[in-house]
């Protein structure tokens, strides 16, 4: 295919990798792999199809599986596991953090977790234990539970000759996290005051007693929406006594917010997000099943509507001609309101306390709009057929599919959430459900009524 | 409205706020609003209808008032700017970073940024022109053009003299960047070895020169994904010249990446992410009239399709019950095509590379799917009309119908990005005409030929 004039970044990998394995030059590619981050990589990866994806993976630097295992989606993850040999997962596994490792840990084969625990000491083990111990989708399962914490009576010299025998810094260091002997935390400590304070003060004169710690219970998505609030790059976890158990840091939060944005966008259409993309159609087609089910569902529930007025559609052909208009612009509508509020209750900005003001406003757009398009769609349907009464009738039915579908769009969710159903994935059904059979009921129904009295 | 088990905490402040409001205990309101930040008001803000949104804008602290500003949308921020005055605007304005400034700019009177300009010296004038001279989405719109830069021949005592001496660092502290003496870009010079390399050596001596830089025209998704893919907190901003011209960071990172994840969805339902959701309704509802209207011309085709078949549609009523069940199925199962598509190319996992690949798969979930929903489909058609060609009309349509679905759903987000239209934008609506066109087509077509011929 032809060159776009901007070629992506990871575009112009993928074509490059992908031209350097057709032509069989192995060297290349690994050469053109050598310079990629494991994050690079492992987008590149799930951008392949399996051969070429496991061909790749094969050129890969081992030292940098474990990290790029740590970034792919699960079930791209299942395809590189599935190809390797229990000591190159030992090996890879065997130097992640904490906090990576938990993340993957269940899709390790026995074999290699026992390994691995065994080859850990014994506070490593208690850590990890505890990180798998909270939902992955929490503070808990995000944290880091290998915290650098300091004391307040110690001196800002004595910290900075603790950090120079050390030798290296955590992966984001904007914040030393202050505790008692017992492990409770007391406050933060910034880094700028560590770098611009009388290196002979304490760290107690200058913490930050007042900063936000994270409860290990607060779901990811609240994490995330603390970060971006606070712009914070890292963050204390503690438990509700208080006690420090980890940190979170914003590269982790990053990749929830695109997580969620993910989530939103596929669940809507019936996807998963950790869906490998080249899955073999034998094993993608029928994860689509539930969702075509559904709908089924849902069209023959219009069809037997429909049914109930086959005398109409037969007498008047026009109207079997005209009602998936009818229907077709509710559902438009609908869906706008719907996605509305899906993006708010995502963002926590949609709430009990302003979907009746939501409500009222989006009725109110319904209504007009309605009026709108039953004037355009009544006149299209006079000049068609030229008979007034069937553009009154379509008319009617489209004011009142589309204040149905503001309705609908915007108390749909708010009643599916409350039932603790996720309105990204559900709404949609329920919604068009609604404007469907509202629509028809509304455009057959009055013309059964109007036009066969005649 | 009943409490739900765990209230996000957008939610509990909006609740409390507006308790307050309409208890019109303003002091409490107040209270409450001191214990929040600039980031979390925005987002209070932005969930409250107009009288109430100016309502809490009057009792913010005017020290935050240009915070504000950055944080809400472009149509939120127009609502709060027509509440103050010149001498209000200008105060808030005047204390910001020139990034955020310059990101505001646009929104503000002439009046007020002139004064703005004019308060300013010459050098920060000058950078401020800079920004602007970068489009919004691109790395020179999002940079901060204040940087901390330093030179390579210093010593690193020489270094933690100055920081103690200017009292604070910049917002995010993990980099120092080294330029020459006419502003060109060396290197990047980390926090980790400032803290922990021998005082008495010298910048040179450390600094990493294969650090990547973010040349000044990559676009802000771009920038977002080198974020991700080498877990950076900053980076520097060059130019052709490879001089210096300022830094991003990560929180402004965070907010374009959820930006970009708010434009998919909302663009699939023809919406804008700079909306205000309480916008009164005599001005939002023309903003959707242009979406509805383009979905109204594709209704009509489909409606003309049927009036072609309109003979079919008289003489076997059937055909008018059950074509929209063929039409539904194919508009399903090309959305969940195209939503993979449309995340894949915003992502930049889907490219001239794969798509051939990718067309191949969901060409044969397609066929998968299509024969067992026309088996399904075509057993449910005999049931019911207890027709066995109807059935197998049925049958035939609903497979045809998905396989195109499939094909539509791969090769239109391509052929849209080649046209340089938004995929999210265009797509569903070009695919929708296509499966409905096809479906009804295909099933009344062949109905026509078959039944009628009977």
């Amino acid at each position: 295919m032809a060159e776009q004039v901007h070629e992506e970044k990871i575009a112009r990998q993928l074509r490059r990798v992908t031209e350097a394995l057709d032509s069989g030059v192995k060297a290349q590619a690994s050469r053109l792999l050598a310079g990629l981050s494991a994050a690079e990589i492992g987008d590149l990866l799930e951008s392949l199809p399996l051969p070429k994806r496991l061909a790749v993976w094969e050129l890969v630097d081992p030292e940098l599986d474990g990290d790029i295992l740590v970034e792919v989606n699960d079930r791209v993850r299942d395809s590189l596991i599935g190809d390797m040999t229990e000591q190159e997962l030992v090996a890879a596994v065997d130097e992640l953090d904490l906090d990576d490792l938990a993340d993957i840990f269940d899709d390790l084969p026995d074999a290699v977790t026992s390994t691995v625990l065994n080859s850990m000491d014994r506070q490593d083990r208690e850590r990890l234990d505890r990180v798998l111990s909270y939902p992955e989708d929490s503070a808990g399962g995000l944290m880091d539970p290998d915290v650098l914490s300091v004391r307040p009576d110690v001196t800002l010299d004595v910290v900075l000759r603790y950090l120079r025998a050390r030798g290296e810094l955590p992966k984001v260091f904007d914040l030393l996290f202050v505790v008692d002997r017992s492990g409770r935390y007391l406050g933060g400590f910034k880094l700028a005051d560590l770098l611009t304070r009388d290196p002979a003060s304490s760290v107690a004169d200058h913490m930050d007693r007042t900063m936000r710690t994270i409860p290990v219970n607060m779901p990811a998505s609240e994490v995330a929406v603390e970060f971006e609030h606070l712009d914070l790059l890292s963050a204390p976890v503690t438990d509700a006594e208080h006690r420090l158990l980890g940190t979170i840091t914003i590269d982790d939060v990053v990749d929830v917010i695109r997580e969620e944005a993910d989530h939103s966008l596929l669940t809507m259409a019936g996807l998963d997000e950790e869906d490998d993309m080249f899955e073999p159609a034998m094993r993608s087609a029928p994860k689509r099943w539930v969702w075509l089910a559904i709908n089924l569902v849902t069209a023959f529930m219009a069809a037997g509507v429909l049914y109930l007025f086959e005398p109409t559609l037969d007498q008047i052909v026009a109207t079997a001609v005209l009602f998936p208009v009818v229907m077709s612009m509710g559902g438009i509508a609908g869906t706008q309101t719907l996605t509305l509020m899906v993006r708010g209750m995502a963002t926590g900005q949609v709430s009990a306390g302003n979907t009746t003001a939501l409500l009222r406003k989006e009725l109110a757009v319904g209504l007009m709009n309605g009026v709108v398009f039953a004037l355009l769609v009544g006149l299209i349907a006079v000049l068609w057929y030229g008979k007034l009464k069937l553009g009154i009738v379509i008319a009617i039915a489209i004011l009142l599919n589309l204040v149905a579908a503001a309705l609908a769009g915007a108390i749909v969710p708010v009643a599916l959430r409350r039932l603790s159903i996720d309105p990204a994935l559900a709404g949609g059904v329920v919604l068009t459900t609604v404007t469907d059979i509202i629509g028809i009921s509304a455009f057959v129904g009055l013309a059964s009524i109007v036009l066969l009295a005649q």
